[in-house]
């Protein structure tokens, strides 16, 4: 990854003062998400999903499933952090959900990479994407188990519509989907139980090698 | 584009009551949106934008740049209207700021897919999109008038970064760019400045043709 920020290629007009000229560079570094490639493959295109557009879709799902969640949320909270979730990706890469050597290293790249991105901001601002990536990494409140379910669930539709996608890597059975997938019924019993029913069902269809 | 929705391909599992086979369906179907191109350019690939990666670079920007709203802003309901805004353009596709021909068609075509689309989803969620979506179309809330003046910044900011972008298109002035982003400065003074100062660079350096 090129250690040059967006900005410095082509810098904005001088016009702006210290806290606004850092947080539109920032709003241009981050373009950067749209190019961060995802495993999952886009049910409506051949093409895998990239963070930005998945970051899209997590807000939308929870605008929509709310109403399953098992202790009440607030909605626009919980937007924030799905909106937020991934930023670190920028500069610390996705991490497959299946990728048993990655995760290894990966509190530890994605701590390095937020300090970097938030740290472009102003401290006000770089201290408050910080609290929304720590709540939701951290699962505490009601927010981020719903923040978190739903990053669980989207990419099973996707799998769903891919007939496998994901659930086809090299050594993953039924038995890891649904270990990894089981935030989802943590923070929604409804919602549990569709992540449930598509992975039974998957599992039937032969989209998911059987539980050993 | 086709007629047949994205799950008449491959059906969720039956399991699921009508509300959330609804939803989910509705939820599936949306993934169109990551395939609806627009015309700026990313700022960190050679490619262009589509619909739901500037969605969500919308609702980023209404978290980091909310204080400049010369009106209060609820954050939470404005981040709903940008992610829901483009929704339409699934159906209708996307209408380019500088295509004039296109906008005499624009509403109707965007009435019926709102129709179209929203009635997947059970009435009153239906309802409440279609709520959000003419909010943000009517501009009448500091909210929806917030969440248009970042519809029209962010493309300012990655032409800046192409040198050039949608500035470029044949017949395009000066005059063009700063009539359709004035709305930037209906929401936020600070904000207006910034496009201004955009604008007035670009055209020095030749990025986009002078005001006749």
């Amino acid at each position: 990854m090129d250690d040059a920020l967006l900005t410095e290629t082509n810098p904005l007009p001088a016009a702006f003062d210290e806290r606004l000229a850092a947080q539109l560079g920032f709003l241009i570094e981050v373009d950067r998400l749209k190019t961060v490639l995802r495993q999952s493959p886009l049910a409506a295109a051949r093409r895998r999903e990239n963070d930005a557009e998945h970051s899209w879709h997590l807000a939308l799902m929870v605008i929509l499933l709310a109403e399953y969640a098992d202790e009440p949320i607030d909605v626009g909270r919980t937007m924030r952090l799905v909106v937020v979730h991934d930023l670190v990706e920028i500069y610390a890469g996705d991490t497959p959900l299946y990728d048993q050597e990655g995760a290894l290293t990966q509190a530890a790249r994605e701590q390095e990479a937020a300090g970097r991105l938030f740290g472009l901001l102003p401290d006000d601002q770089a201290g408050l994407l910080r609290e929304l990536w720590d709540e939701f990494e951290a699962r505490r409140t009601p927010e981020a188990r719903f923040a978190k379910a739903m990053d669980r669930l989207q990419p099973m539709l996707l799998n769903w519509m891919a007939r496998g996608g994901t659930w086809r890597t090299p050594g993953v059975t039924a038995l890891d989907v649904r270990t990894r997938t089981s935030s989802v019924g943590e923070a929604s019993a409804t919602l549990g139980e569709v992540a449930k029913s598509i992975i039974d069902e998957g599992e039937r269809q032969g989209w998911i090698r059987p539980a050993p």
